[in-house]
Parts: C-alpha cells; structure tokens; sequence
C-alpha cells in the first residue's frame, strides 16, 4: 500500500513561474505538482498538494493531514521558515515527520533567511536545488519511511 | 450581573490532549473549557471560549469581544506570544484588560519561548501551572476587574 | 486613463477612530478610504482600498491587485511591517511599485517598530504625518508612475 | 494533615506598603502574611513566611526549608531574580517545588527585569496581578502538590 | 500671512546632479531649491534655503532659524542622519517641527543608513521618492502647521 | 538645623589605604570619613558613615537612613554599581536623594565597570577623582537640598 | 560520456561506522563511497572518492579536482562548514558547482553548527537525511549539471 | 600666580536657558560663565571660556589652549561625549587634565547617552547636578593640579 | 614551616552530598575538608576552611584571610563565579594567590556558567574534576607559592 | 605631464610631532608634506596638501579636489575613519581615486579604531608603517592611475 | 598494567622555552615530555607524547591513540581550543577521556581566548599553572580513570 | 649584506591568475615572486617564497624562517587572516616582524573579512593595491628594518 504524504507549499508559492522567476524558475505550481505526483506513484507513495498564504491556514493543513493518517510532511515554508513558531510547533504537535524544502539557495540570499524555525523539528532540509529539491525531498521522506516501518516490523 | 470574559486560545491549542501531552497534559480543549465555564460560575463571570490558528483570525476575535462588551481577556497565545506584534497592538487598541497565561513553563524551553510581545500589555502572566494557568488567570481577571469596578463606583 | 491602484490597510487599521485615539487621530477608515478617494480623482488614479487583520489575506489582496492590472500599492503594513517578510515576497514577487506609509511617527515609538522588512522592496517609506502619509503617500506613487511611462513612451 | 509550604520575599519587600505604592500598593508585608495565613487553611496548607534583603540570608531560608521539611515554596525573588544564580542553584539544589511570583508585571518595566535566573528551574510564574500573585502562586503550588501525591499513591 | 520655513540640506547634496546621478538624479542643488520655492508659494509659505558640509554649520543653521521665528524645518540631514547626536539636540532644543526627508531608499542601501537619530524628535519621515521627498515633506510641514495654528486658535 | 545624611561605602572600601593604593590612594576610611565630616560642618550637613561588604547590608542601611529621616545619600556602590539591582530599587523605593561616587574613573578600566545600575536612578554621579569625588558629592548634594528646600518654603 | 565527479569528505568522516553511530549510522566510509559509486553508474557519472582530516588537504584535493576537469563536487566539509573561509575560497575559486551535504540534521544540534561558510558558494545543501544525503546530493548536482549543459548546447 | 584653564562648553550649550529648561534650568551661558569666573577667583584659578557648535572648532579650542600654556580643561562636549573620537584624541594629543561635566543626569536618559568617548582619557566625570557639575568640576581639577604641583615640587 | 592557606567554599557548598549528587558526588563538605587537611600535611601547608552563601560573607572571609597573613587561596566560589565583581575585588585588592576551583565541568553546562569574574585575577583554574579539583589546585598553589618563594630567596 | 593629487589629513595631524610621539613620530607635518612633494615628484605627481580638524572642512577640501581635477587622494581621516559616513559619501559621490593611510597600526589599538567607514570605498588601505604609510600610499595610489590611463588609451 | 595516555600538544608548543618565555617559561618541550614521563610511572601510567601544528594532524593522532587503545588524552590544543570544532568532533567521536590544558591563564589575556570549543566534551579543564597544568592534568586523569575502572569491576 | 625576508602566501594563493582574476588579477604565484625578487635586489633584500595551504604548514614556514635567521615576514594569509589564532600565535611567539598584505580591498568585500586575527600583531596591513600591496609591503618591511637596525646601532 502506498504511503499516504502531504506536499504543502507555502505563501507566495502560487506565483510560482510568475514571480521572479529568474531565481524560482518558469514551472506552475499545478505542474510542479504533477511531476511530484508523477514521482510519487514510482516511490510508492501518494499524495495531497496543498497551498495557501496564511500562517494559520498552513497550520489547518498540518493538522488535517495528521488526522487523516498522513505518514509525512514535504514542506516549503516559504517566507514562513523565518519567522513562525506556530508552524514549528504544528509540525512537533503532530509528529508529523517532515522534510523542509527550498527552491532557492536560501544562504545566498539576505540574512534573515538563513534562520530556520522548521528545520530543528523537521528530520533533514534540502536547499537551492530547484524544484529538485522538491523531488529529491520526497525521496528522502519516503526512504525514512522505508526505514522506519522496517524497523516496527523487526 | 455576571462579567462577560473572551477566553481565547491561539495556535495548535485545538490539539490540546493530542499535541505531545507530556508538556501539555491529556485534557482536550473542549473539556477545558467547560471546567472553565464551571469556575466562572462560581466567580460570577460568563465566558465565550475561541480557538483560531491564524493571526487575523484571532484579531477578528478580539475586536468582536470588544465590541460585543466583553470586560477582560485570558489568552493563551501560544507560538503568537514570541512573534506576534499586531496581537499586542489588537490588545492596545481596544482596551481589554487582559492575563496571558501558559500550560507549560515557557522559561524552561527554548530560549526563543522567553520574550513575549503581550506580556507588557497584559496586566499580568500566569506559566506553567499547566490548565491551571488557565484557572488562576480567570481568577486573577475577575479580581482586577473587582478592583476595578469598586475604584469606579467610590 | 486612470491609474488603478490598491489602498491596503493592515492589521487593527478596522478601529481606526476608535483605537487609541491620541497615536492615529478619530477619522474613520471609511471616512479615510473617501477623502483618498477624492484626492485620486484629481491625481488621475482610481482606488481600490482594502483592509485585512490576517497575514495571509493581505498576501491574497496583493495577489489579486497584480492579477487585475493595478500599477501600484500604497500600504500601511501596520504591525506587519516588522515581522512579515512573507508580505515582502509578495511585493517583491509580483513587483507591484510600492509607497509605504505609518500614520504615527514610528520612529518615536518601541524600538522593535523601527525596523521594516518592506521598505527595502518598496519604492518609499513615509511616516508620522497623520492620515496625511496616505495622502502624500498617493501623490508620491502617482508621480513615480508619471515618471516611469514617460521613460516608457520615451 | 497539611502541607508545610515556606513563603519567601526577597530584597525590599519589607518596605512593601511604604515603596512605590502605584507600583505595588499600600498593603504591609505583616498583613500579606497574615491574608496569606488565612488562605492557606482553606487550602490545606500551613506556611512560613520569612523576608530577607540579603542573597546569602535567602538561601539560608531556601537550605532551612528543605531541612525541615517544607513541601513547597512560594517565592518573590524582587531584584535578585534578574542576577543570582546562586538562589537558582539554592532551588535546584533542595529540589523544593518553587513558584515564582511578582506584585508588579515586570514585563512592563526595564528591560533588564524581563530575565529571569529563576524562571526555569521553578514550576512556574506569576507576574502582574499584585498581591493576588501570591495567593494565586500558592492556589497553584497546592494544586501541583495535590497532583504529585495522587501520582505517588496511585 | 506665510509660514517662513527652513529648508536644509546636509553635506555632500551640493554636489546634486553631479554625485552619483543614478542614486540621486540629475536636478541640481539651486533647481530644486526653485521648484520648492515655486511650490511653496502654492501652500502659503515662504522658504530660506541652505546647505552646509559641516555638523556645526548646520546647527548654527537651525538655531538662526529658531531665533528668526521660522515655523518648521524641512531637513535631509545626509550622512548626518546616522552619526549626529548634536542635529537631534538642535531639534529638540530649538523645538522646531521638522519632517525629515531622503531623496533615497535609505532602506534599500547599506544598513548603517537605516537608524536615524533625527526620525525620533521629527514630527514624520519621507524617504525614497527622489525630490518628491522634499515636496510632500513640504506639504506634510504646512498641514502639520495648519493643524497646529487651528488648534491653538480654536 | 543641619541636613541629616548617610555616607554609604560599598564592598572592599573598608580596604581602602591597603588595597591597590595606586589607583584608591593611601588614606584609610577612618581618616576619609573624619575629613567628610569636617567637610559637612562647613556645609550644614551631619553624617552618618557606614561600610559593609554585604549587598543585604547596604540595603538595610539604606533602610534604615530613610527611617530615621536621613535627607540624602551619597554613596559609593563599589563593585555592586555593576550588579545590583536590589540596591537601584533600594535608592528607589526609599526615595533618598542620592549622589554616586566612584574614587577611580571607572571609565578608564575594564568595560564591565562603565554599567551602573545606580546611576539612573542618582540625581547624579561624580568619578575618578579621588576622594574629592566624595567631598564634591556631598556639595553637590547638600545644593540639591537646599534647592528642593528654597523650592518647597516658596 | 559520464560527468566526472569528486566526493569529499572532511575530518572525522573516516571514522564513520565507529564515531557516534546513534547520530551517523554503522556504515562505514569505505561501504559508503561503493554505495554511491553504484548510485552514480545509474545517474551517468564517475566518482573520485576522498577524505582528508585537515584543511589544506581538502584545499588540495579541490583544486586537484578543478585541474583534471572534475565538472562538480558533492562535499560533506564536517566541522570545517562553520569554521572554514578557505575551502570556501576554494569552490569559489576553482568555480566547481558544489552540492554541501550533512549525514545529521546539523539545525537540531548546538547553535554554531547552524552557521555554514560553504552554503553561500554552494548551488544548494542537503542535511539531515542520513547517508540519503549523499545519494540526493549526487542526484541533485548531476540534474544540475544536464540543466547546464543543455542550456550551453542551446 | 593663579592656574589658566579653559572652559569649554560643546554644541547647543550657547542655547542653555532658552533650551528644554527642564532638563538644563534657566540660566544663560553668559550667566554660567560669569558665575564660574567668580568661583575661579576663590580657587586660585584663571578661565578662557568659548563654546562652538563644530567639532573641528572644539579641537581647534583645545589645541588652541594647549598652546598657550593653559593647564586643564573643564569640558562639557554636549552630543560629541557620544559620537566623537577625534575630540578625544585632542585631550589624549595635548595632554590637558580634563574634567568632563554634564548639567543633565545622561544615565538617566536615552540609552546612546549612556557612553562616553571622552571619559577614559579625562581625569573624572561628573553628570546631573545642573549646573554645579561645572562648579564642582572646576573644584575638582584645580585640586588635582594642587595635587600635581606639590607632587613636582616634592 | 608551613604555608596557611584558606580553602573557601561558596554559596550551596554547604549542601554538598545532599545537593544533585549525580553533578556534584556524595562526599559531604566535612569530610572533604579533612581529606584537604590530611593533603596539605604532605604538602606542607596548614587549611583553615570556611564557607558561607553570602557575598558579603565571602568578602570578609578573604579580607581576615589576607589579615592573618594566609599565603593564598582555593577557592571555589559557586555561583558567584558568574555574577561577583566584588570578589573579584577583595581577591585583586588583598593580592592572595587564587586557585578557582570548580567540581562540575562549568563548561558542559548552561553559557551563563561559561564566563568568570575570577578566573582573570586568579592564578590559575581548575574545573570538572569532581573534587580532585580542590586536591590538585592546593597543589597547584603549594607549588606556586614554593616557586614564588625560591624567587624571592634568589 | 603630472597626475594632480590631493594629500589630505584629517583631525588633529597639525599636531604632528607634538601629540604622542610614540605611536605618531617627532616628524612636523609641514615636514612631512616636503617629503611626500619631494616623493611625488619622482612619481611624476604633483601634490596639494591641506589639514582640518573638522568634517565639513575635509568635505570642501575633497569637493574642491574634484573640482580642480585632482586624479586622486591619498587621506588620512584620522578619527573620522571610525565615524564619519558623510566623508565616506564624498569620495563616493566625487569618484576620486583614495588610498586609505593611517600611521600608526590601527588594528593594535581600541577595538572602535578597528572599523573603517572610508575602507569599503577606497580603493586600498595602509595601516602602521609610520610617515611611510604616506609614501607608499602615493606610491599605490600613482601605480592605480598608470594602470588605469593605460587601460583607457588601450 | 600501565594505561596508555596521549599526550598532545598543540600548534606553536615545539617552541616552548623559545617563544614569549615571559607567558610559557623557559623549559623546552622535551624537557616537559620527560618529567612527564617520570611522573606517569608514579601514577601507573604509559605516555606517548606528540606535538603538531596542524589541526588534521591533531586529529589523526588523537584517531591513532584511539585505535591504539589509549585510555585518555591530556590535551593542550593551544590556538586550536578557540577555532577548532573538528578537534572537539575528534575527541566526542573517538570517546577518549580529555583533560584540556593550558600553560597560561588564558582568560588573563585577549577575549577571544576565554572561549573553549573542546571544554564541553572534556571530563575538565585546567589553565595557568604554568606547566603544572599537564602535570595536574595527568593526575586527574588517572584518577578518573581509577574511579571509571573500579565502577566497572562492581 | 641583504636581509633575509620570508614572501608567504596562504590558501588558495597557488591559484593565482587563476582563481576569479577579476578579483585577484592573472598574474601567476610564480611570476609575482620572480617581480618581488627583482624588487628585493634593489632594496637590498633576498626573498624565500612559500605557499601552502594548511595552517598547519604556514605555521611550519614561519618557524623555520625564524630558526634561519630571516629578519622580516611579508605575509598575506588568504582566508585564514580571520580564522586563525595559531598564525597569529606563530608570528608573536617567533617575534618575526610582519607585514601583512591582501590583493584585494578586504574591506569592500563580505564583513567576514574585515576582521584580522594577524594585524594586531602585524606592525602593519596593506590590502586593496593588487600585487603591488606585496610590493609596497615588501618596501615598508624594509624600511622599518633599515629603521631597527640604525637604532640598534645608535
């Protein structure tokens, strides 16, 4: 059976192609998820995408997922990485296993994205490889999980 | 006449009796709130019990407590406490006596957990005395609004 | 042709005239949004104006105000602008030309008001002239927008 | 049969009553006693109250307690809250369930009040609510005692 | 009758038009003063106009200004606005109203030039709208006075 | 009738004339106070002079200066300027006019001795003048008293 | 034709399978390098596989890499990430697209190891997801590489 | 024959009695110097007295002393205690005994008033009591030079 | 004969064995002062041992200490390692020779443990050894009073 | 024909060989300006050479420089280097070619003689070789400017 | 049976009794390795004494006392004790017991000194007496190792 | 006869001409050296020119200059300028003479650089100039050295 995963993108990723894209690239969100769905049925896994702007709507997310059965969080905060706590503690209230993502390369760029309060609670962060690093992000979740359903199992 | 009072919970709260309940204890939100309403009987106060994960939406609440006539505020902001200037300035700007209180001793966690953006505005802050943070801030509330009322009407 | 425009009004700016009083005066927002209103129709600007207490809908708002056309954004961020970098994407991202604007002298209050994460990625920065900062605010954005189509045309 | 509990106030609480009274009231430091006394027979408890200006004498008091057996402490560090680590070590030490209570809300005041050494090795705080903290601290600290006896004999 | 009002400009803004055109245009330094002449005019107000390179000379600036009964200061203090104690002194001794102004971004540039020590005792702050700055600074200055000589007459 | 006054010496002063003579001078306490006190007769003023190396015991003796009507205080804090807040809400609470003297500039040794707690709640300070900054703080004193008197009499 | 590529990994690494083996696993660096030799056939390149415990000789073996055409590097720096502006002159020296990768989360551990010198010259970075790490890393920069060369061949 | 020392007042000080006479009284320089000159006869010592606004005619003034043969500075630098290294060079260059006086007690006012780069290289420092600061100062550094004197003789 | 030193034990030392044995061993202070005493018998040395919990206390005890003509001091001074200038103060004003003692390992502890008022006037410091600590800084002391000594011999 | 170029010195260099000779030299600066005129003749530059004390003053000196042509500036800004961004916005805004130079090693003395304002917009600094700092700094500053025309004629 | 001890010392101590001897004395490294030696089989210890100036190979030496089967490391990381994280990797990862040491008192000299990357990993530290240091270290040592292997024999 | 010199180049300083030559410019190591060389000639000097990339064997460099005799370092230490200690350390302790230089202006570029563990020890620092910062630096050593020895003769 597949494991059941949320992709969850934070704010102003529903510009995603539009927004500057010479530092996050021409794809759509709806096509980004697409290919992540396209990825997932390889991995065994499937998914829920989700976005919104709101720091608490993010957080409804979060939960739902949780309530639903979800077994894991692939998740770019956004802006949200800086400054929310409140995401931070949905992620460590539903022990949600989670793995942050960033399109871009956020040590690049100004300094106050190079805190993250996600990161200490999430199980790894993938940073500055495009939307790879959505990709790459998913694998990493579902090896976890690999692992960690071997483990309940010996 | 009985004084009306906003008891008001902020992020993950709704998760209370799930969310890691060795630091927040197994009594879900709902329960919670009726022991408050059963105290509040006996201190002459009538409560309206919120919950809301997003920053505007508890705003919204505050402002409708405002205007509907509500004397005082126990708020536990959660995560909003460390981060949320426009919760305090709601505060401020209409008014409300208001006691922050806190299940868990936020001194002994993170040190980010230490600073609070409501506490100068409040009339007080009750932590770590799990739900009774809760109770005793209800107490403390009615006490000031006693005082309150008396220094009026001499 | 007219220039269209969003007025955007953050968070507790729906008690202006009624929140403290002696800080940001007792015009209404309503009353404010008409006299901008009046002062647009002689700059050659029409208006949307919107206010929203969450995060996220202020995101929306701008979102929606790229979307339809408008050329520009005069915002007072309220307490937002000192802890939402998330609104600054959203400026940034949709590159609309933007005039940040504080009724009080926010300068003259807590140091944590002194910092912005929107000015960088807005065009201006007025502050402690009353409702008059939106007033010259407006100006200030038209004039900018006069100033760029020339170069355009030229 | 009742829990001992000492109450302890800290540097200048003897001149309470008599000290900036719009900051802490006219009540004396005997007729807090004397109040406290009387809510503690309700409570089931049976306090000591002692009051001392200096670090090293407090710490005598803290080391007496734990000797002669006091289940609890209801304590008002006053200023050596912000600079002794040594009364920190004094709580840690005995083991005694401390809770750490202020007349005045300290996070309205210097910022060099916010900090507080006891904090985090205290089971909580309360801070703002005059002398009802103590009453509350002591509601509290009763409430905890309860809690941990039933947890021993279950 | 017309307001008198001062109009000063820090050290380097006599080499306007010719220090680095793409930051601060290419007007120079008597244009400007004329077109803020031929605007205040419009407003009821009539204006000296100076410069200096020199704190000292600057001071000595507001001070005639004060003694000359000059009614407000339309300032852009240059580099003065991040190192000069002694021009937030003259304001506030003097008592002059003053609206600073910047012809740049302030925000946008190095963060040294993003603390002010003139903001705090100016009535408001107008950065980044190029020579507009200096023109709604001018008008903000005369609706600040109108508002003022209302009140005083009232 | 003369001004009643305390002379305070803080921790390590009893050492004075045997500690570090080259930066505290080699007169003993005893002959320092006999020399005030000369001093205070030509000025109208009657001392008491205390040491103590305890912060509680400066506390007390401040304490009881104001009990027995002691019109000010001049005081050298000695190392506790640096880290005492007990004795800052002693000088507060008490009300006592009260001069801060330091026998070395403390400006010129290590950055930990340029902080004092006591300073912002002195009427003023005096160091690095040797014992004259005690003999010039009791005139400084003894004029603040007279100018408070004069001020009360009219 | 396969890309070339140089893993490098940096002090301790070759203590791998022995060295705190809660936090970094039981596989041991030999094993590793052959897992990703395998992983690197099926991606179409070809590895160098390194380990140096100082800081020159990481230098070295960069720049050995740069000078026989290496076309990108997957570098786990170890403790040299938070202390290292050499080695990150180095990537930036010789131009080689770097992935940085961490086998621990390095944002769940103590403060400085939050801190990298070598993100910033980095196309992006990958921590937390165990020897996976490595395996994404090589996935991510291979992708990054065929991104590259098909943008050059346009 | 009697000391020459100069008495330098820094910038705004020629407005003491017109500026804030709250915080700096009511007396004007002219007065200020007079009655100093009058003290100085009794000390056995004779004054220049100039004040500016410019920092480099502050260094020139003390420059200027130095030449002349005057034999200490009684030296109130006003905003430059805070921001100027290049008078304190000046003090440290002459080698005039300096006695640093402010009227205002600075500790008790904004925080960047707190620091003095002047204090480490003068002799003392005396703030808050008005304009006896000076009076006292003058004391305390023709004691010092008394002290000197005999010293050299000896 | 031999050299008498003072072995002096700070705040909560008193409770040592009682006090988190897990940190601190459950040796009791008696009978780790006769293991000291049965030491300095074959180091040719003479202990008197003291300890108090009061700053002031400590400070006296040196003071007689360096009175008596004691050659020197182990001391470990608790908590007011972190937070006492004072005796900082009676270390540097009685010149005795200091070894600083800790028991724990300070450094693997909370920061605010890290940093010492003493260690920089101390001779030398010794932490984390249990209480070998205090065996081997009286070593360490007889031997640098031994090479002290000999110098002054030479 | 020869490269025109200012030599300026900042705050209190006329005091050269005068003000402490042990960090600045016993060499006059009317001395020293022979030997560099002497220098640049052999460089094929020919030197105006000027001194102020005050900021506005070495504002004009660079003003004037640039507008007489001068091809460069070699300048000592002598406390001002810590201090003063206006100065640093003069060579900006004047474009002229500077070389830092101090005398003596800044970077051994007080860590506020450590940071440089001018620095970032010169082209190269010269710390602590003495009245040598002067000469190669010309000697720099000549080598710049034949590269330079060299690259312009190319 | 001898245990086997590392002792290491790191960069710039091959020119002990050569460099600065005012800071580390005049005996040469050799010396020091040979009475250390002398003194280990007194305590029942082995040594093997090693010195590197570079930080890999320090930490090769402490990888091959590990592999060797060296029971602990008495270290004197020298510069190393302030920049290197990849030492204190060494050590937690091998799990050697450490004693760091240090000749000088290194928290009497610059501040960036006082901090210690390796103290939090080492069972203690010991500093400034002279080479008293090693020699105290060895004994603690090995009487940690005596308590460690009597606990595992019960 | 000549002085002997040490020319040292730090990390990455093998990649010269090669490593961003729009920073560093495309000169070789070997052709710097060989210029220097023929500089050294006509200043009466001989170089040794080293590079090396480890700290480890710049420390090693600099100790075999001192056992030979050389009298002075020219000394640019890349990167780790502000990471070492032990550079620093090597240079204090050998007392070698040392001029440190960097190719680029350090100071225009990222803050990391700005800080020098090597000047403070230097006797002094050029950077900015491009190579001829060796070549000036290279001339100052000397200089300073013809300096030494005439008052060494003296």
């Amino acid at each position: 059976m597949a494991w059941p995963i949320l992709v969850l993108h934070g704010p102003n990723l529903n510009w995603l192609g539009q927004r500057e894209p010479e530092i996050y690239g021409s794809l759509t969100l709806a096509e980004l998820n697409e290919q992540l769905q396209t990825e997932a049925v390889a991995l065994g896994a499937v998914l829920t995408c989700e976005q919104a702007n709101g720091e608490g709507a993010l957080i409804d997310a979060i939960q739902r997922a949780a309530t639903r059965g979800d077994r894991g969080l692939v998740f770019n905060p956004g802006a949200y990485t800086h400054t929310s706590i409140a995401l931070r503690d949905a992620i460590a209230g539903t022990g949600l296993p989670t793995v942050e993502v960033h399109i871009s390369n956020v040590y690049a760029r100004e300094s106050f994205r190079h805190h993250s309060y996600i990161a200490p609670v999430a199980i790894g962060q993938i940073s500055g490889l495009g939307i790879d690093s959505y990709r790459l992000g998913l694998q990493g979740l579902v090896a976890y999980l690999q692992r960690y359903d071997r483990n309940q199992t010996a």
